[in-house]
């Protein structure tokens, strides 16, 4: 029998939280997934303004990084014309996400869940994740 | 050009909000999805021990009554055999729920978005979603 | 080699026009769709307060119309539990429509293409679905 | 409460009006799609002789200039190997397109709508598309 650490509607709503924080600092209205280890949708909020496709972007890059357990920017590398994972990105019905802005939520090495941004370029996507993480190591 | 009102990401939260109140007062941890007055998500929240099928369901109850500007339930009426909706449920690749617990939300006479819920049966579900529109409208 | 005769983009407009002049007679803002022979759109209007989720129903029964050469609500009639068709309405990922409103466009005993509307009851779809056909045929 | 702008069915007439006249002046049947401001389909018009195949992709254009607010054309460069959106082209199940002929259209600085062409080139559909913008704010 497995035991499963998960990221609780609690921990989903800091990374948010911590997520939102800097994207008003950037001022870019962001659409913020956060999944649990199985790639299954906990919260997400739309900012005023956040773009539309990005509703679907986003929550797909969470349920990426949670699934596959690694960055979606780290797919877009391996998946570059030539290399192994190339193709990758249409799988899954285009689920997959290769684009930056999906980063798995990790605890003492086990992927606890993973949270996805889209609206901004893919740098802003992440920083923007990555900033959720941070407030959320920080206040949980 | 037509000029639209559309509910903002706090209206969201806040009729989340008191839905989460009620799915609390009676006990039933529930899946709760805002959209805009297009069927577009705004937010959504599972709560811990939220079903998983109802990540999905409650997306598309919100769909639903945004997009058809009426109560899912009032399709589930329509939608018996012999009446003149019968078989609409399959529609939009399912997406058209006809089971109770997606809700319009409504100004002025006019559909600004929709909140839908699942996880308990189509009346706990129902009475939570009205509990959210009962508590955005006091608090709004 | 096989001869088909098939709606112009000139038809599909007289056919809408018909049922957008029904639709503002009766008050209902419509969904409108017109496929030729195979099902494949030629020409959709959404008139301003048309539902969103009617965009795709409207298509989608013109769709089943034209493909299967019936009108939406005979379906509707033979898929009722104990029917020989019972189940058909999620066929082809939902998109076979047994709900009234969608009308194939006969010539000469040819299906020539389909009218399909959504947004008001199933009866009034079909009665304007069908002032469109009369439409089409005085002035075509 | 957020108060958007969005095309109306006339508005989404003009747009298709001005494409058409300019697809005839080149001589290619052009599938031609106008959405609102969430990418919903308002108008829909295929010449004939327009392909198929891009009565739907005439569609995701319009739903990607609408929901992400810039062209496909743009969405095109941005997702070239080794550029930040690789990849990014199989989103949304595929909706997502990022071949040019996709244009958000804009009033003072807000997305109200798109207009999204397929059947020639990607150039030969975003030049038709533009003069659809252009007939529409010498005529609105």
């Amino acid at each position: 029998m497995l035991t499963i650490k998960r990221l609780s509607l609690t921990d989903a709503h800091l990374l948010i939280a911590g997520a939102t924080a800097k994207a008003q600092e950037i001022g870019v209205p962001m659409c913020m997934a956060v999944t649990d280890e199985s790639g299954q949708l906990i919260a997400f909020d739309r900012m005023d303004g956040g773009k539309l496709t990005s509703s679907i972007i986003a929550q797909d890059k969470a349920y990426t990084a949670a699934g596959a357990k690694r960055t979606t920017e780290s797919y877009g590398t391996a998946s570059q014309p030539g290399s192994p994972a190339y193709g990758i990105n249409s799988a899954i019905g285009g689920r997959l996400m290769v684009v930056a802005g999906g980063l798995p939520v990790i605890v003492d090495g086990d992927v606890v869940g993973a949270i996805g941004l889209s609206s901004g370029t893919p740098a802003q996507d992440s920083e923007c994740a990555q900033a959720g993480i941070d407030h959320w190591m920080r206040n949980r």
